[in-house]
Formats: structure tokens, sequence, C-alpha cells
């Protein structure tokens, strides 16, 4: 653990300094209630006087999960944890139509084998900080969530989508021809039950808005333009909850999950440098990243 | 376990004696077929002839489970279960729009770290005895049914609600300050699956009946005037079905919860007697009781 | 298991030889795309260009799961898992108006204790080789799909049930007083979750096609005379996904509950056996016999 922070403080100097970065925290007297933390690629706002924040990701032009995006991520992330005027997160967007991408696939194509396990640990380590957090989490999802998307909502304590057909969220990693790991599954099992993830991921299935409400992969849907003052009403409701008894809850909860990975964190990180360094499935992404070039011209 | 029987023992002998609970069982021939047992706080009748008993819950006003009559309870319920003549139970409420309050909080509140112990162990009997019983358990819940009165009607084999929109049932735990031990998570996970426990455990969430239908929380909802017949009805037809391989089948579904709680039961007693001699849970205890003294006032 | 082979192997030659099991397999150049393999119980029909074989059980007149039976369903599955030129399987009937009856109780009656074990070793084999398949298996369900027939259904990727008010389909076992074992329970609790698989088990429910769909016992319910041409369709859903990625997802998936089985297969065996051997057992196996024979005089 001590490695990947170093690692992360590492990284972030060397992306330069970040204004916005500086100075976070609640700590200052006499700050204005709603401060603004974090000008790159994650957007931070602090509301004093309710204790929330709203982390708003802006990696466009699809909110790619790249190693430095999580980075910037995990710092904000932890500001905020740290900050007892802190008390939940409403994590979205600030991209158009996507939530986001999932993660970032040039990370994984011609890296070297040093660059793909930091690359997956901090994969890991975002998971484990979301999924763990001791602040009451809302994702508000107003655009597409493919997988490594669909994860960080499935890490909150509850999910708003907004009910625009042309979005979709899921684990669709089979689809490209790769797996998603045990601990994605593990997430998707505690969050629609075993049936509804085995066929999800088998056939890597992207679901629709109201689909997703059916099979429980969101909790609410509603008009786009409700979707962050929904996302306030619910974390009130959230709030109303003693801290310390539902950090509790959460941690009986999800901590045999957690544990899961920790026990096998290091395995996991060789399982995915073996299987991305593979010929094939550097073909595979070759050919993928082809199509999507081929798109967008 | 040993201990914990002499202790019920000694404090049932400690309450007095009480007729009703003498003379139990389907032993006598020539008994008449439906005869009351238990005229404490637990009802007892036995229908001698369907092999049905049905438990009512007289711990007037709110069916509070205190330390007494929880002991009075799983004295009844040993003696219907050591009773031949009886395979199945109604577990029911003789208290105006309470099917139980859950545990006496009067028992959490400025006891001695000794009686926080032998309070702990008994809910823990309780539940282990109703959630393994060798009898088909009906829960007819004819009123509300929060945390503990909760717990109870989720030991039982089959759920019953009396479709009143005043009532509720829910773990709502969070909502006092207190936390749901691991096995009353386990018990509603089992119950309702893993997202909706969450959920509900993290919100301490009271659901209508409507919604406790809804998410399986209970099995079937009736008008209130039906639901003694409507458990009648139902237990017929779970008695159908051979008692040997429907105890076998409900061993190995509901085993490894009971395991879990066993190889951790002393454990489980020092968390609780740890977490309710804090200051700050008991100072939350005594607000809670203030402002219920208010609201009778 | 190389022990269970040999037995196969060896029961097989037994039974002589079937022209229809030899010379199967893609392998030959030239074969015309449509070919038809193993003419006893089970017909296999493997679709070369689709990649698919259709494997219909005609063991009449109920596709009793019988130890011949299950023998020559494991070699056609296994020839089938071995030729590169099939990717995908679809299990049906061709009895009417029933799936599988299940287990056939004539192996488990007035047999030796070493028939009872080949027998149940053989029942294992089965559930292993098809929860395990690498192949897409989609069962069509066609008729009643009682205990086993269940069990084999539940083993597929995917499930259509003919919309029949005729057909149920379900775990009985404890309707004629014996115990679904506990990977028949692991199976369905993955298909249907915890709750639902109490009752089902404890009740030995039957479910219509309707109830089934809606418990998601069945992922779908289709007019009779479509079903293989749903059951088709949906297929080429499945194999547009390639087949590396979905193998180790449905293995990731699945594994767990394999591992459980292997761990304690002998003692599963035993189990059985100790059970079957019973007097009240063998009784009730008589009695329900006799009532079969009575319906059907």
């Amino acid at each position: 653990m001590a490695a990947v922070a170093v690692t992360m403080v590492r990284r972030l100097l060397r992306s330069g300094p970040r204004p916005g970065l500086c100075g976070a925290g609640g700590r200052e007297p006499g700050a204005a209630p709603r401060r603004a933390i974090g000008h790159g690629r994650v957007a931070v706002e602090l509301d004093s006087s309710a204790g929330v924040a709203v982390m708003k990701m802006e990696n466009l032009p699809v909110n790619s999960l790249s190693l430095d995006f999580l980075t910037e991520f995990l710092i904000s992330l932890e500001k905020l944890e740290n900050d007892r005027g802190c008390r939940g997160v409403i994590l979205t967007s600030g991209a158009p139509k996507i939530f986001s991408a999932g993660l970032d696939i040039m990370e994984m194509y011609r890296k070297s084998t040093e660059h793909y396990a930091e690359f997956w640990k901090t994969v890991q380590e975002m998971w484990l900080r979301l999924y763990q957090s001791n602040m009451v989490t809302i994702a508000a999802i107003n655009g597409s969530s493919p997988a490594g998307g669909c994860l960080m909502a499935m890490c909150c304590d509850y999910r708003i989508m907004a009910e625009n057909p042309k979005y979709s969220i899921g684990l669709n990693e089979t689809q490209l021809g790769i797996v998603a790991p045990f601990w994605f599954k593990d997430t998707m099992v505690n969050t629609i039950g075993n049936r509804a993830t085995e066929r999800s991921l088998e056939l890597g299935l992207l679901y629709s808005p109201p689909e997703a409400h059916k099979i429980g992969l969101v909790d609410q849907l509603v008009p786009e333009e409700k979707i962050q003052s929904t996302a306030a009403a619910v974390m009130s409701q959230w709030l109303a909850i003693p801290d310390h008894a539902r950090q509790i809850t959460k941690s009986m909860m999800r901590k045999p999950t957690v544990d899961r990975l920790l026990a096998h964190r290091e395995s996991d990180i060789q399982n995915f440098v073996s299987f991305i360094t593979k010929d094939a499935i550097q073909k595979s992404l070759h050919m993928y990243m082809e199509m999507l070039k081929q798109r967008r011209g």
C-alpha cells in the first residue's frame, strides 16, 4: 500500500503542480461555504454547509481512466476522505453524453510490463478507496458507463441514471475479447446477484437505463436535467443517518469482498500483466483501436 | 450452550412459577385437541389434531424483547420443539398494532456488563433456536415489526403480513445510531439478497407492507382480518411435505449461516458489550428514551 | 475421475456398439454441414457451418436419467466438447411433453451398494461436465422438467421454456420424501438466489412456465412451436462473443461451486448410498412406484 501511495505522489509531481489541488480541504477558517477544489481533470466543488462534495470527472472527451486521471481522482478522493467537513460525495461527469468510458486502452497497449503493473495497481486502488469510502457516495450517471465506468458507479452507495435512451451501462469486457477481473465480478454480484451477473458478464451486456433499473444495476432513473438535484436530495436522506453507524454497517457489508482482493492483489496484477502482454490480446486491442479511429474519421 | 440453558432455567425460577408452562407438551393421552399452554407473556395454543401451535406474543404494550420475555419465549419454543404432536408454529402478536418492537432498550441502558452479556447471549439463543427450528415456522405479522421484531419474522419459513398501511417492517438500527450485528445482516441477505440488504441496513429502512412484499422481505400480504386463517392454510401446505426431507433441506440452507455465529459467538457478545457501554451510545439511547417519553406524554 | 471414465467406457461397451457414436466430430474434410451423430438415446445433430449442435434426449417415454442414458449423454457431450467445429449446444427433448423426468428411480431401488455408488458418481459427472462446458449451452425446455431434469436445465447458460400451461419445472425432491444434494441446491441458489431456493426446496415446488420465468428459473418463454428457432437465434447472440473471453468468465462464475463438489465428492457419494439404502426410503420409493403403476394402469 505504501508503495502505491509513493507511486502516486511521484506521478503527481511528474505531471507538475496543479494549483487547484493545493490548499484543498476544509481547514481554513472563514472560507466560503462553496469552494472549488481541483481544477485539473477532477473538478471538486465542496458545499461546506451541507458537507457534500461534487466530484466532476473532466478527462475529455470520454473520461477514460488513464493512469494520470486515476491518480488525480485518488488524490482528490483522499483529500475529501480526510476532510471532516465532507460527509458525502456525488460522483458525476463533466463530459457530454458519457459518465466514463472505462479503463484507458492506451495504458494497455504497447507499454512495458512495469507500466502495466503500475496501471493495474492504480485501478485496484481506485476500487479499494471508492468501494470502502467512509463518505456517502452517490453516482449521478449522466452518460454512458461501460466497463470501468460501470465499476465506478457500482462502487457507490446509490446510483441515479439519466433516462436518456442513448445511454447504456454494463461490464462489456467480453465484447472486446477481454475478461472482467474477479473483483469487478464480485462487485456486480453484490449489486445485481449471481445469475444476472453471469449473463451480463458472459455476453458483455450493456443495458439501457430502463433495463439497468429493472435488474437493479441502477437504483433510480430521472430526466437528465434533474439528475444533480435528485442526487442532492437523495444525499440528504443518506446524511440523516448517523455517520458512525452507517460506516460500520457499510464496512460489514463490503469488507469480505475487499478482503478477497487484498488477499490476491499481487497475483491479480500478475494475471493482468500476463494476459495483456499476450500477442492475441495486443492484436485485438490494435484492431479495436483501428475501428475507433475509422469511426471518428 | 449449557451455560445458557442453566441461565434460562435460573431466570425462569427467579420470575416465579407460571402454571401454564407446566404440564405442557402433547404427552397426556386423551387430552383435548386444542390446549392452551403458557399463560404468561407467550400464549401458546396447540391444535393437536392439526399438529400446529399458535405462539402469541403478549408482552404488552409492544412486545419488547426483554430478557425475561425472551427467556419465556425460548422455553415455550423448546417445549413445542420437543413435542412430537407439534409440527408447525404460527408466530403472531397479541398486542395491538405491533408484532414486536424489537430488543428492549431498557436491557441496554445503565446495566452491568454481566447483564449486557447475559442479555445478548439470550438474543443469540433466540435466533439460533428460531432460525433452526425443526418445525415449520410461519410469521403472521399483524403489526409493525422493526429491528429485532423483523429479525424474528425473518427467522421463520414464511412471512404473511397484514396489508395495513400504518404497519412497517425492517432493520432500522442505524436510525438509532446503532448497528445490526453480522448475523442479523446474514439473515437479511439470505432473505432479500445482498444489495437490498446493504441499502436497508445503511439507511435503517422501514418498509410499508407493499414495499416489503416487493423486495421479498415478506412473502404474502393479506387483509388484517384474514391473517390467521391464511397462516393456517399456508401451514397445511407446508405440512404436506414429509418432515424429515423438509428438515434436512432447511438445515442444508441455513447451517452455514448458523455456523458463522457459533464460530464467533463469544466475540459477538464482547463486541456488543463494548459497543453498548460506550458513553456516546448510552447518551444516544438516553435521548431516544426521552423522546419516547415525550411522545407518550 | 479416471475411474469414472473407465467405468463409462466399460458400460458403453457392455451396451454394445452404437454406430452413430463412431465417426463423430467435425474432423473429416468435405463433410456435409449438417450431420447426425449418436443414433442411440441421445440424438446429436451438428450444424458445422454454424458450429452448433442440437442434443435431443430420446430415452422414451420420459427421458429418465438412468445410468446407461447418462453414460451415453456424457460420451456425446464429450465428443462435442472435443470437436473444434462445435461451439454451442442446444439441449432439448425428443420425448413428447417432457424435457426430462429426472433421475431414474429404478437405479435407486433394490440395487447393490456398488450400483448406487456408480450411479451417483455418474450423476455428479453429468453435472460437472454440463455445468462447466466450454461450449455455449442453451436448454430448449419443451416439456416438464422436474428434479434432475430441472438440474440439467439449470446447468445451461440460458433457458428457454415452451409456455405450455401443462408443463412445470422445479426441484421437487422433498415431495417424494428425498432431499436434493447440496450441489443441486448450490446450482439453484446461483440461478434464482437464496430465498427463492429455500422455499422451492423445502416445499418441493414445481413452477408453471410463467412462475418459473418470474423467479428467474427460466430466462425466456416462447410458444412451443418457436422454441427451436428461438434457441438457434439466442445461440447466435452468444456465439458473437469471443469464445476465450466467455469461457474464462464462465469458469470464474462457476468454479467455486464446482470446487465445492470436487472437495466433497466421495462423502457426497457415501451420503447418497447410506440415505438411499435406508428401509424407510426404499419403502417410500416402493410406494411411489406403485402409485405410478396404478396411474398408468
